[in-house]
């Protein structure tokens, strides 16, 4: 069993880093916030006698040696960086799980087969610079190490020029490592667990995600000057299209959702109407055919909307994962585990994307979900409980040292 | 007659302060900017033997003298500030064409009995600060000088202390002149004048208007995990609210209007619904009935729209004016001048708020319009011809120097 005070207590330790303006943490990613808290993060790793590995993506990867030299080791980690808005706990109970496990190995003195490696990866949210999970994206072969640098967020950085000012360009070639196994810890960020009563949840599919990057191009005009029938208006045309995909995602319930949380209207003026409009519509299903569905109705009907008021519409995706299935026998291995230590469980498909979802492009992966407080994330209020978090990480202690071996 | 070359040379040399992005202008008010364009203006006005006066909203008044030392001033004038992508003539005709009705009487050596006052409005767009026709409106009365301080841009920089920063703070107490009578000069930022091929709009009335600032409240949850029954969505709310402002406003054609230029979401995060969205809603009509039932509507419509989401809405009007009747003697002169000078002319209503509907609060007040390329403005590429300018200049030399007296 892992010391839950510990854990605790270096959760709350990294939570000073980046303080957020309601209770919450606003550490994105690449910013000095986030260099702080990776220092942090070094610092506990030495402490615990790991080796540091840092990759040309700036993914931290912390190594305990294990017995057999030949033996891949077995990955076990999720991300520090967090949302504008975020919780305390979204990426940094997976990764402070990790180390909390490692630190519980040291004072047991149990040594493992394969090594085992504590691993924070880079810009998982992706608030900052689409596409999230991009350096797990970048490990599994999804994107290419110059997509990922050139990236840009609103204030026009690129993430290789943000990377190198922060200091932690690794030298390692991004996906050279190979891998045993990979484990990721995380709050569930949605309400079943808690509503059951169940403290664990296992992870057997993550749903495909598309985030489609909208431009639309209208006539800025003055909004007093301008008669209704003489107006290119980009702004109703979104209007119609956050409509429009609202009745797509309810066409296709259950297992569907779609929603918009970006737009910026430009020049932005009261009495301007927008000369373009940029939104993202991000939707996502666990069924490939649904998630294939929505974005042809999604990408059809904004043509219609958008020719039928003569307004240009262009259309980038910036994100994508297919569904994901996670290896059966790690998942096996969780439920066997919640039950040995006598924690509820039940089996559930992940609504968010992880860095475990491309993981599991070149590893036998899987995930553990702990209960969050009313579903709610990606909120300054996100909130967990100290024997939640001990549960998730007592059940990634037997799990990962049982797949590493002994 | 004006000097059409110098007139249309001070444009251009003014146009050089502040350039935009696309040929146009971004002299927002109480930037480096304006300071600069003021400066300029400043200079012009000393070599033409004007005296400045400015008042604590720093609105700049140049006099030129009077023969009768008990006349009160005929004051001509608009504002050199422009939207975040503003054209070159949207105001900036106006004050130099009373800088050049000025300068050509000097030529002449014409003494009028009222003195002449060449006025430059603050903060007439509202683009940084609302309300617009903000200096303007303190001098009527309609708002007080501490409100208007108060004011804050997206930056939370105050306009009090812009106006300090920019050294423009002026010892006058605004409203403290009396006016003889207002006239301005202006673009006519619609499409009516250049289609029907006449030089000179003479605008007797303006359309009324109310910006509605509208702050939806949402539940910020994670796009991804968050099932759709339990959504709080804000923007769903913004995007029922933008349709319902279109058909409001159809129907209440014809003569009204209603669109959104300006909308922010927070924290505008691809993956988090948002957990607030403000956005101003501006709605005109000439007609009081249409002004007030379209108010009305909006906002029993959108309290019901954001019921049923269960979105929070918080409405607080930021800008507001009745529609305005010009003076019946100084639109007759108008009509005269125009004669006299051999100009086609119409009797117009404006769409756009100007300094002017303010001044005919306290002083018999008149606006004059001269076309614009396809009724285009608030957008950089807003053009005018120089032998529009110089219509509407000799118009309103010769209406001004005629109500001043010789
Ligand atoms: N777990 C999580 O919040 N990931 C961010 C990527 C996404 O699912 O939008
Ligand atoms: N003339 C002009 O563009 N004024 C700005 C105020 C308004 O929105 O009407």
């Amino acid at each position: 069993r892992i010391n839950g005070d510990r854990l605790w207590d270096s959760l709350m330790e990294m939570a000073k880093i980046g303080p957020g303006v309601a209770g919450g943490n606003n550490r994105q990613t690449l910013t000095d916030a986030d260099a702080e808290g990776r220092a942090l993060f070094k610092d506990w790793c030495d402490a615990a006698g790991l080796t540091m590995g840092v990759d040309r993506m700036g993914t931290m990867f912390a190594m305990r040696p294990g017995e057999d030299p030949d033996a891949l080791p077995v990955y076990v980690g999720s991300h520090l960086d967090t949302q504008p808005t975020g919780g305390k706990y979204d990426g940094v109970l997976g990764v402070l799980g990790a180390l909390e496990i490692v630190r519980t190995m040291n004072d047991l003195g149990l040594r493992t087969k394969h090594p085992i490696v504590v691993t924070n990866w880079t810009n998982e949210e992706g608030a900052r610079f689409a596409p999230a999970m991009m350096a797990s994206g970048v490990f599994a072969g999804a994107f290419s190490l110059d997509y990922a640098y050139s990236r840009k967020d609103r204030d026009g950085k690129s993430f290789g020029d943000e990377l190198q000012r922060i200091g932690w360009v690794g030298e390692e070639e991004v996906g050279a490592r190979k891998m045993h196994a990979y484990f990721e810890l995380h709050i569930e960020q949605g309400p079943i667990l808690e509503a059951e009563g169940k403290e664990i949840g296992v992870v057997t599919h993550c749903q495909g995600l598309w985030w489609l990057e909208f431009t639309l191009t209208g006539k800025e005009a003055h909004t007093g000057s301008t008669p209704m029938n003489l107006r290119v208006n980009a702004g109703l045309a979104m209007a119609r299209i956050l409509e429009m995909v609202q009745a797509v995602a309810m066409d296709h319930q259950p297992n569907a959702v779609g929603g918009v949380g970006q737009m910026v209207f430009s020049p932005n003026s009261r009495n301007v109407l927008p000369g373009k409009v940029t939104f993202t519509v991000d939707i996502r299903s666990p069924s490939q055919d649904k998630l294939d569905s929505m974005r042809a109705r999604i990408e059809a009907e904004a043509a219609k909307i958008c020719e039928a008021l003569g307004v240009g519409c262009a259309i980038e995706p910036v994100g994508h994962f297919d569904p994901i299935t996670f290896d059966p026998g790690l998942v096996a291995a969780l439920r066997s585990a919640a039950d040995a230590l006598g924690y509820g469980h039940r089996d559930m498909i992940s609504g968010a994307g992880h860095d475990a979802c491309w993981a599991a492009q070149v590893a036998p992966s899987v995930m553990i979900f702990c209960p969050c407080v009313g579903g709610l994330s990606h909120n300054e209020a996100e909130e967990i409980s100290k024997d939640w978090a001990v549960a998730g990480t007592d059940v990634l202690l037997r799990a990962v040292v049982e797949t590493a071996g002994i």
